[in-house]
């Protein structure tokens, strides 16, 4: 039998929750019978949602806080309020060793802030990222940083070079990933200083084998990487924007149908093959971003997400626990710094 | 009868120049009686083309060069063989005001040097921008700027916004634009200092009317606002994003469609839908992009559009010549500068 994993689930987070959240706890039961998870947040509100599932109910515990961080906090207000909020709480499970990962639907920037506070950065790395995951032409990709870090250096794009490689082989399970940064062509010349001396730095000394070069914004979707690098900003961005160009896709082909009699009857009888394609698109499928970097795993499930999507971001973490993630990252890390150190990096851009 | 416009079309340049570019300049004409071209490239090749069509024949000339700028041509390359080029003839004709404005599908980095060489800035703006325009669940948007600045300031962004604000009255025939920078998030906090900066002094100076803050990736498809301003290194990955996805989705699509036999009758019934939606969503009809700021009308096409994208192509250097872009341009930054100076940036972002 697979050795018991704790995951601490942030109860309060998300527009669903809890009650989303001990449902999503369920389906993760069922998938990963070693789960086991701790509740954080109004006992008064989760117990009676656990007394219906009593499968889930015999592997968790419930934590009671009253203090939760609104998705609608700015900044400063989420973190006064995160002490002692479940989210709070669930993040020190993790600090503490009593659960081996968290996820929460909750205000992301508050997780990330808790998240770094409780946990710290893994020896070395200087920021953590964000990264997710995506549907592409070809299978599956990472990408990071999709918001952490708005302004980010070579060092930092590096890194998140090396971390995206460990979540590629862990969480997407590909074997040799390849990795790109994301740049406004593909030639060596392109790009501002950043990109350019990444670029170097990982092609002459940090992952030569599996670097691919510069990749651009509709190599994103074409999959012509594992994982694609770029700073947060950019990668928020463009995180947005391919959601935003599906909904406009969906939405022309919803009204296309309904442009005719004959256009209707025909979407009646492609509707399985239609159902496919939303299946395969379907933003639930990737949910679950992770914050790499940190001494610890985080994961940051969709605000807006049911079950099924909370279910796969539990699913995340508890990959990423499985296949040793953060030990993967430690080992890279040193790897890097004791036989090859990072090139001087002005020197490696000329 | 409505004055003639003369356009100076690069033959040469373009995948499958130079027969698109004739029957382009064809389409063109045919749109717009009032167009008058001149032909820029190889004679012995252009004129068998032209007979073809007398109508067009009538109203375009001939100016031979053998000289062409290749589209795989690195930038120095590019620059080096520019000279003489029927690229760099055309655009000559618009600095010596033989033609209103130039349209080539040739190497974009090429066209941007020679076009910013022959025709310079307008007074006042410190770099020119790229911009598009692209379809929205609303209707129609503009962004900018696409890739000419890797890096931007605030005062860059600030002009961009006033020079998008121009393309979107003049292009797309939006009364009273509203326009948004590309952020990470909508409250003030978010983004880098560059961003924070151009909003404060739109917001507090330079078009507090129509100015509707920040907006993200995902308001590009849904056009929150008409214009949409960004750096050319962002702007330039969000368009190839939107690329991209748009291809996976297409791709999916027709994947989904092949699945079973009904779907494949499902797909022959509601094919004039699908046929509606691709029309909708078609590359062509969003093709000219063109280069705000430099005291000409330059416009760039997609390099390897068919005639149809390239008569579009020409219609937005029509549409520009003809609402008189250039003297708006020019009027809003005299307006700008004489009577509301700008302010002091740094101050204004506190």
């Amino acid at each position: 039998m697979a050795e018991s994993v704790a995951i601490a689930l942030d109860a309060m987070g998300g527009d669903l929750a809890p009650g989303m959240v001990i449902k999503g706890a369920n389906i993760a039961r069922q998938r990963f019978p070693q789960a086991r998870f701790l509740l954080f947040g109004d006992e008064g509100r989760i117990q009676p949602l656990l007394k219906k599932v009593p499968h889930l109910a015999k592997v968790s515990s419930i934590r009671h806080t009253d203090i939760v961080v609104k998705s609608e906090d700015k900044p400063s207000a989420a973190a006064r309020r995160a002490r002692g909020s479940s989210m709070h709480l669930a993040c020190e499970a993790v600090q503490s060793g009593e659960a081996a990962g968290v996820v929460s639907a909750g205000n992301t920037g508050a997780l990330l802030a808790v998240a770094m506070l409780m946990l710290r950065t893994l020896p070395g790395i200087h920021r953590p990222a964000i990264a997710g995951f995506f549907p592409t032409l070809r299978s599956e990709s990472v990408m990071l940083d999709l918001g952490a870090n708005v302004e980010c250096d070579a060092d930092n794009l590096v890194q998140f070079a090396i971390m995206g490689n460990v979540f590629a082989r862990t969480v997407l399970g590909v074997l040799h990933p390849t990795v790109g940064i994301l740049n406004v062509g593909s030639e060596e010349l392109k790009g501002h200083e950043a990109v350019r001396e990444a670029s170097a730095m990982l092609r002459n000394t940090a992952m030569p084998g599996s670097f691919h070069g510069f990749v651009e914004g509709d190599d994103i979707a074409k999959g012509t990487v594992d994982v694609v690098v770029t700073d947060g900003f950019t990668g928020n961005i463009a995180l947005k924007t391919i959601e935003g160009t599906a909904k406009l896709y969906t939405g022309f082909l919803r009204e296309s149908f309904r442009t005719s009699i004959m256009a209707r009857v025909g979407y009646l009888l492609a509707r399985p093959a239609i159902n496919s394609l939303r299946t395969r698109v379907d933003p639930r499928r990737y949910n679950g971003a992770i914050f790499l970097g940190l001494n610890g795993i985080a994961v940051k499930s969709h605000g807006g997400t049911d079950a099924i999507g909370f279910a796969n971001a539990i699913g995340v973490a508890i990959d990423m626990v499985v296949h040793g993630a953060i030990e993967k990252i430690k080992e890279d890390f040193a790897r890097l710094t004791t036989t090859t150190p990072l090139p001087d990096v002005k020197a490696a851009s000329l």
